[in-house]
């Protein structure tokens, strides 16, 4: 294992891959910063929109880990960490490296900006993935450069860009992912396939979703809810693909409070939403095959269950790898 | 990310799986070296037999970080980086921390003790996963708390001792792991499944195995050649499970020299053998659960093929997740 500038960035995207499909309409973003020492002082990501940034969680962890100074555990607001670095900074982050997946941000938004906050602490080399092509927050690097911080670009760009692709479809139309849960088996049938934490992870993007795609089969069958309830998050629109229109208005997802439900053959509702996500097997995937961005796929590691992607031919190159407590979570696009 | 002890050992850890299956008969072990300023200095395993253990490469690499000194860069036996080591340390390792998936050796064996080692270059803090039940091996740790070293035990001994089960299991008996290929969509009919990579990694193995088990109907098949030519290793003895005893002659596995053959309805061959792989599918699965120790599936991110696992019902606990050039590597107990 070779210990330089791209191990240092490869755990700032781990970091940040932990929470894709939560941080809508921000991207997600992960920041490793290392001390004069080459020793790791914080690696940290983007969680959700409203919470700071990646650049801020892992500068305030440094700070508390250069410093001891106990007092910022408990500021959580972004305003107040970037208040709090620039009055007690001292010039402890002088010989740090900061690594960050995505361009700092430029411009003052729902937090301020991470380019003026870096530039200011007197951080002199800072590392960037993904150039940022949204021209609100973008010139991170510029302005970086202009202070006099060594700016090294590109590192591990294709791998950054990845993890950013959710944030540029936002920007330039919609983001669409196709959500499976499936057993080593390949197969999709037979009840609850998921764990308990991988089943909170998908309520978790549902509460950021603006829409929920879903087969008329499906909601016959498993009368779904289809709701963020383990994460106490919002429920999404629905969009319930079926020819036949009628469903018995007693099936749970009917019910919840103000959501809007559309039923079609087609999935043209889909054009007046950003974050959608598709949920389904087999036959939803080679439906929608056409208009789908990224795969999630949820795989229990078991056998069992009778029927899967039978008939369906697709290679996919793997993004991204993660272990849950129990399940393997991959994302992928497909070849 | 909390970055601590854990994190380091995890380090190791996953540095020490990319060589499982490789190192027999001796464990895999990863090494992670620490500076005094908590920077990483070195992540290595051991790699196979009669190359140096994983604490003896960590050490030579921290000492080309810690000194600049390139005249190690060259020097590869075991025992010549331990004289150059001990000749030219200086004190430079006093202050760094090692971290060990299993405590370190301390008999000198086709390669001298790493706790000697360690305990001479003044090492002060060992944090070890996995205790040595090898009598021959053991008490590392004694003599490293003998000659002043602090040692901190049982650190993701959970983990470690997973890692460490096939030498424990070689020890006791015998280790017998099933491999298998199979697609996302949980095929394993229709040709070639795995990547080139994959398929060295597969022959890697092959050629420290002992015994290679494999069913009838795929000899008849596949007519095999069952060797390590992708790694220019040498090939196992082979053991044909299938109630008829006769086969074409001319199926390339029986063209191996210096390899022995055995055709048998029942497993009782591998009582005299050591490592053994069993290479198969849904039939073979089933035949030999009962004596399986572990399980290592490389995963293809493809749909496509016909037949799988089908009336399995098998719930496995991931030990090891990794990411392939392409597929996905994952070893596996069944629960």
């Amino acid at each position: 294992m070779v210990i330089d500038s791209n191990f240092f960035m490869s755990l700032a995207i781990e970091e940040a891959w932990k929470y894709q499909g939560y941080t809508y309409p921000n991207p997600a973003v992960g920041c490793t910063i290392v001390g004069k020492n080459n020793e790791i002082l914080a690696v940290n990501a983007h969680q959700k929109a409203g919470n700071p940034h990646a650049e801020v969680m892992a500068l305030k962890n440094a700070f508390l880990k250069l410093t001891g100074d106990v007092s910022l555990l408990d500021v959580n607001s972004s305003q107040e960490i970037h208040n709090y670095l620039l009055a007690n900074h001292k010039g402890c982050f002088e010989d740090i490296s900061l690594f960050t997946t995505l361009e700092p941000c430029s411009h003052i938004g729902k937090t301020p900006s991470c380019a003026s906050l870096i530039a200011n602490l007197g951080i002199k080399k800072v590392y960037v993935g993904s150039r940022d092509f949204n021209k609100e927050a973008a010139c991170g690097n510029e302005m970086l450069l202009a202070c006099g911080t060594q700016v090294q670009t590109s590192v591990l760009q294709k791998e950054c860009d990845a993890l950013l692709h959710p944030f540029y479809m936002w920007k330039k139309n919609r983001f669409i992912f196709f959500k499976w849960a499936q057993r080593l088996s390949g197969t999709t049938d037979g009840g609850v396939i998921s764990s308990e934490s991988s089943r909170k992870s998908v309520h978790a993007m549902r509460d950021v979703c603006d829409l929920l795609v879903i087969g008329g089969n499906t909601v016959r069958i498993d009368r779904p809810t289809l709701d963020a309830r383990l994460v106490e998050g919002k429920a999404p629109d629905i969009l319930i693909i079926s020819r036949e229109k009628e469903f018995d208005q007693t099936i749970p997802l009917f019910k919840v409070k103000g959501r809007q439900v559309f039923i079609e053959d087609n999935f043209s509702t889909c054009q007046e939403y950003k974050n959608i996500m598709i949920e389904g097997s087999a036959k939803m995937f080679a439906q929608s095959r056409d208009i789908v961005d990224y795969y999630v796929c949820y795989l229990a590691p078991r056998f069992g269950g009778t029927t899967g992607f039978e008939n369906i031919q697709d290679t996919f190159e793997i993004l991204n790898l993660q272990k849950d407590t129990q399940d393997i979570i991959i994302w992928m696009k497909r070849k």
